[in-house]
């Protein structure tokens, strides 16, 4: 319980709250997976410990345990085999509750100190994580490393920085003195405690389960909380590392591991309602569907419950200088992950009559040619494609090409199949680019996650933003990204974007993509549109995990 | 739109940011009704001002009127006869919106600024203030200036302050800059707005209608959000003229006053639920009865929702050294506002076989009559009784007394009217003090609002305080005092209380009494137990309020 690992991992907290409070670039995990840095074995030992997981019981020595449970499968191809404990929930959050009794008393310091011991061992497994995150979300190995790894440890640490300063913002005692009469002032002792809510639950998603996790689970956490990890049933191994990791720090510390524990299930027997609406729950972190969404934030009203849902997010395009430029960055946006990242764009909108082109007029039809012949290009060479595509985490996604094929519009570049050269089963489908009229709205006005792309020919680029700017207040958006040579336009743009509460990229071209959120600068999700109630991260997201008790008393000199 | 009134308060704002933060003694606003600091003409001038409002509507010109409403009468026995608009709900938040469009552009300065404005005229109408407060809420004059006015207006400063550092936390601009390769950098321009949530509801009380009510009121409001202020249909009139104010301030500045309105209603055909669940209402502020804001958590499931209800408060006695100075602060405290603070004590354990006192055993019955007695000498004089009882707010409180003393235990005190010397019709009843065994659950454990005091015999202070801790856990609970010589005994209460989120005050004697809460250094309601889901004030009561909505772009070099 000391607070020497505080102590050890100072600098980097520094740091990361000096980075929150000035936005600028930042980041204590390095993203490249490379043996200089982690080390020059790391990479095989990372797919050997990722490897000795597979079709075997996952331990993890936690109570109210009445079985095992597990049915995950590669979208690269392979079943992983693993099994994990089933639980009893009460027998489990009993002992949590037990748990979280010196847990809570620790000092913030202490807690603080072992989360970022925490997160120092995750970055240590980034190999091995980066195999369990691409072998169950269906992101190739870059993405799997980057995203799984070093970004998410970042997100986490983002948390951590938070918390610790919200924590922190009120003194642990005080003096308090008030004159209150000519001859009479009164001087008292105050005490001020951190006390948690109580047990938290961070429910997690098939697509970015680390990323999207550890932001919920370290500010629990961190602030006092006992944390329960519900991994999403296809995707249980990467937060199931986590949570070993966890429970060893957290032994190694003096404190009872069973202040974090996991709670796994299947598809064909979900425990995720029972979770929600269980009493002892104070805290939900939920990142998936916005009806399971909705469900959560309408029938665990006892909770504080934090969500990111879906979005369908847009392209406008104005007016551009470089063609080439343009529609390759934006191809790349569309074909990372098969479109599965939250802050894909789905629908692309560009002016009937066409836009200027580095001061020329090209027709509508030149500027989707330009984006569908840069995805052809990107996706030319099978080796490079299935490093960009990925593979479609969930069969379900695959059906939905087919759909969105058939429900209407003009396909301007079929989906295909490819076949991935070193995983002969992988799923892997190139995106589906549909050529739709505004006048269209049940094609595009909803969300089709995967990849499918819409390019919407609208009236002009007032009707374009109006368009993105109502999709994003009905059905939520997480990122906007807009082309225009024209300051007025651009800001016309971003005034209405902040109305709608959806982050805006501005004529991104080269290495930086509409797709990306970068821990310490950007927030992701704003919380204003229907596309989830709460940010990654800010004051906002940490600040109700804790309540301060205060006590005073007479000082006696 | 000017930055200027910001320039003109900064160094207020900077000591409130100050004192948030290291919680030692400070305050804005004077808090006694004096001459030498108001004028020595302000105390006529505000009686003026109070009666010119009497039997008159009170002008506001706002959107949406179909009518005046207004039933208000003192509980010193007048009818105010004041009427107020009444509004179409529609077409008042439509109007909001539209207000809202500039005052949200403003920056956090320009806001903060026209805040403070605000907080300063309302301080110069302290003495108007008071009597509004005092005829409306039936608290005495001296609690009604300093609660009403200088208290009232520490706490919305508060908020500002709080507001204002965390809507500053993260730049409104940044360079972001990334080397993505050898050769490559990018460089980005980040802007981040503050955009408020909508349309915010401030339901007040009647018996703290601006202590309670002006942290949500400048909370909301300094964060960009419109707000419409919906006062207790029996304490209007307090809030009628802070409303008054915050317009003129708005329309000097250049803002459309209609970023906070007024709705007024009767206790008869009341328009709180219509309000609560309309969807134009975004955050909602609730003080008042555990019922009613039970329903709105239940049924305004669209807004962001901050409450403070009620609570069972108790004082544990273990052992003390000068019983007097105990028992002339505990019947202070029990007399206070006739126990009508949300902060006074009901429950007062004590072990029924006494405890020491200044190293001497005393019988229960001699403690629960040094207590008794206190009080008898504390309201002796009806000159002084009225001063500390103010007068009943509700004719209901006056039945729940003979209800209370009909439902069992032993009277050790009766409720007696007292005439007051001033006003002969006022609603004065002195506290009834019962004598009840810690077995007689279903006499104490509730809450029992008014001047009705239990005493209550227990096994030993370990009962007690589990009782006290039961009670707050299940009932909720604002405070809790606790009088020890044991410094043992005082940290297992501690314990206990920050267990179940209750502000703890020890062996307050003298001018400190366990009902006040001082801005700037007292959390008041700690959001940890069922007496409300928030704390008055902290960065959680605020940054909620608004989200950030970022945009970013290349620097073009």
């Amino acid at each position: 319980m000391s607070e020497s690992l505080f102590e050890k991992y100072y600098e980097t907290l520094d740091q990361a709250m000096n980075a929150i409070n000035n936005r600028t670039f930042w980041s204590a995990y390095p993203e490249p997976p490379s043996g200089r840095i982690y080390g020059e074995t790391a990479k095989d030992d990372g797919f050997a410990a990722y490897s000795a997981r597979l079709n075997s019981p996952f331990n993890i020595d936690q109570p109210g345990t009445t079985g095992q449970v597990g049915d995950e499968s590669s979208p690269f191809g392979n079943a992983l085999g693993v099994t994990y404990p089933k639980a009893n929930l009460d027998e489990l959050f009993s002992a949590m509750n037990r748990a979280m009794e010196s847990w809570s008393s620790a000092s913030p310091k202490t807690r603080t100190g072992v989360c970022l011991e925490i997160l120092h061992r995750l970055n240590k497994q980034s190999f091995q994580m980066a195999n369990a995150v691409m072998h169950t979300t269906g992101q190739a190995f870059m993405m799997a490393f980057q995203a799984g790894g070093p970004h998410a440890q970042d997100r986490g640490l983002e948390a951590v920085a938070y918390a610790y300063d919200a924590m922190t913002q009120c003194p642990d005692r005080v003096t308090w003195s008030k004159q209150v009469s000519k001859t009479e002032t009164i001087t008292l002792e105050k005490r001020f405690r951190v006390m948690p809510r109580g047990v938290s639950a961070v429910i997690g998603c098939s697509t970015f389960p680390t990323w999207n996790g550890y932001p919920g689970l370290f500010a629990s956490l961190v602030t006092g909380n006992a944390v329960v990890v519900k991994p999403h049933p296809l995707a249980i191994l990467p937060l199931a590392i986590t949570v070993e990791i966890a429970r060893s720090v957290l032994t190694e510390e003096g404190f009872d591991p069973n202040v974090v524990t996991l709670l796994a299930d299947t598809v064909s027997d979900p425990v995720t309602k029972d979770l929600a609406t269980h009493a002892a729950i104070s805290i939900i972190d939920y990142t998936g569907s916005s009806n399971f969404a909705e469900w959560i934030e309408q029938n665990a009203k006892h909770a504080q419950v934090y969500t990111e849902k879906a979005g369908v997010n847009s392209v406008i395009l104005d007016s551009i200088d470089d063609m080439k430029a343009v529609s390759g960055n934006l191809a790349f946006s569309l074909c990372l992950y098969s479109g599965q990242m939250c802050t894909t764009p789905q629908n692309i909108f560009i002016p009937k009559d066409g836009i200027d082109v580095g001061g020329e007029r090209k027709s509508f039809d030149d500027v989707a040619g330009a984006i569908v012949k840069a995805m052809d290009w990107l996706l030319g060479d099978p080796n490079r494609a299935v490093e960009i595509l990925g593979a479609i985490q969930n069969e379900r996604t695959v059906d939905r090409i087919e759909q969105a094929k058939s429900a209407g519009g003009d396909v301007l570049r079929e989906s295909t199949a490819i076949t991935h050269p070193a995983f002969p089963e992988a799923r892997v489908h190139t995106p589906l680019i549909m050529k739709v009229n505004a006048s269209q709205k049940d094609l595009y006005t909803h969300e089709a996650f995967g990849p499918i792309v819409y390019i919407i020919a609208t009236q002009d680029t007032t009707e374009s933003i109006a368009l993105a700017a109502d999709i994003a207040a009905t059905q939520g958006a997480i990122t906007c990204a807009a082309y225009s040579t024209d300051d007025k336009v651009l800001e016309a743009v971003e005034s209405a974007t902040s109305r709608v509460g959806v982050p805006l990229s501005c004529n991104l071209t080269g290495s930086i993509w509409v797709n990306q959120s970068a821990a310490f600068s950007d927030f992701h999700v704003s919380g204003a549109n229907p596309s989830g109630n709460a940010t990654l991260c800010d004051a906002a997201y940490v600040s109700n995990r804790f309540r301060i008790v205060q006590s005073r008393r007479p000082v006696t000199s």
